[in-house]
């Protein structure tokens, strides 16, 4: 009898918006399994750390942080032998998702490599769009609305294709790209009521119009949130 | 002083995927409020009912099918009297929302009429979209991939202009649109590897490769996904 491996989607970052599902699994697993940079902690372990019950086997997945370095495949290879063995000799695998499993999180090439061959489940989590949208009070999409999740790192007249055809959408993944995206959406004429969000949830998070932001220090978990009719639904 | 005015993401049908954040709100508001159809039981009470602690005023909010019968602006209108008088009355009032309360919830009319004028905290939940993702066992977006979450009910010309520019999308509110966006879909070479859901979470949620589905039985509550890469990330 296999064990059965968890996708747990956990939230974006407050403890508390974690699901009663996911954290039933997360207590009830005998091994935890989550990803951390090449040196330092998890942030997807502190998120849980006040819900761990103690006693339980963990796996830190370190990822690199240059792919030149150390291929990424490589690294789910390896995690996947180590959670595969503990799968095999019949224990059951949590694997911590930040935010939701299936949207953009690195749980994906885990559930390729392993979900073929093993009993796998996996629970979906608050998106940290839809915590952002919350937090800075914005609706996202009603009615008829088209909404889209865009990385900043594709080329701008990609994002710009993009823009062109939704009501709303949600720009993830800042970081460097800020100043760029910026500019590209005071042309596109939407930076006026576009919001800004880092962090969402977590103890540093940060809530300002995009033009107050100092494009030069977001950081990689950040995003925009723009809509035609602007920020508020009123 | 003025009570709060809290709009609860309750996820989309499963008890176990309200967050901790919700569940607490909820059990400690003296006054919950929740759509309901214009006669019947109301979907979003049903899904907390077993987490409610009995003795909380309830305010059912109730939605015509038609808006030639009565208005939706008078519904939201008369509500936000209701929940008006509760929250100036010092009492903090839960508003329950399925999904999410900024994705096509209905809570956003409420939020748009009373959050300039009382308290209000927007409570994030998992999204029907990321649900059925999960239930399907088919990965959302990864890396560079635009994800649209795209109404059925805009003409066929929108949605495949939308459909042209993204990796990923979520067809959602399928309804009596299901044949149409089927057709729609198989011309645009992406009805193969298409997967459909409804009722995601609840007791008769139904899974399906889209070329399987009865397009005129899908009821209102149901979505298709689908990916450039195919159903699966392998």
């Amino acid at each position: 009898m296999s064990g059965t491996l968890y996708g747990l989607g956990i939230g974006p970052g407050d403890p508390d918006l974690i699901t009663l599902k996911a954290l039933r699994l997360l207590r009830a697993c005998p091994v935890v399994a989550y990803p951390a940079p090449e040196s330092g902690d998890s942030l997807a372990r502190a998120i849980v750390a006040t819900h761990l019950p103690g006693g339980q086997t963990e796996i830190v997945i370190r990822m690199p942080l240059s792919a030149a370095r150390f291929p990424a495949q490589e690294v789910y290879d390896r995690a996947t032998r180590d959670l595969g063995a503990h799968l095999e000799a019949s224990r059951d695998v949590a694997v911590l998702c930040l935010g939701d499993p299936f949207l953009y999180g690195s749980f994906m090439y885990l559930f390729a490599r392993l979900a073929g061959r093993h009993k796998t489940v996996v629970v979906p989590g608050v998106s940290s769009v839809l915590a952002a949208a919350a937090a800075l009070g914005m609706p996202l999409a009603a009615r008829n609305d088209t909404l889209a999740v865009i990385p900043a790192s594709l080329p701008d007249d990609a994002i710009e294709a993009r823009l062109a055809v939704v009501e709303a959408a949600a720009i993830i993944k800042i970081g460097r790209h800020c100043a760029r995206i910026r500019d590209l959406l005071t042309r596109a004429g939407l930076a006026q009521d576009a919001r800004y969000a880092e962090h969402v949830g977590m103890a540093d998070e940060r809530l300002l119009p995009l033009d107050r932001v100092d494009a030069r220090a977001a950081p990689y978990f950040s995003l925009i949130l723009v809509h035609r009719r602007g920020a508020a639904q009123r």
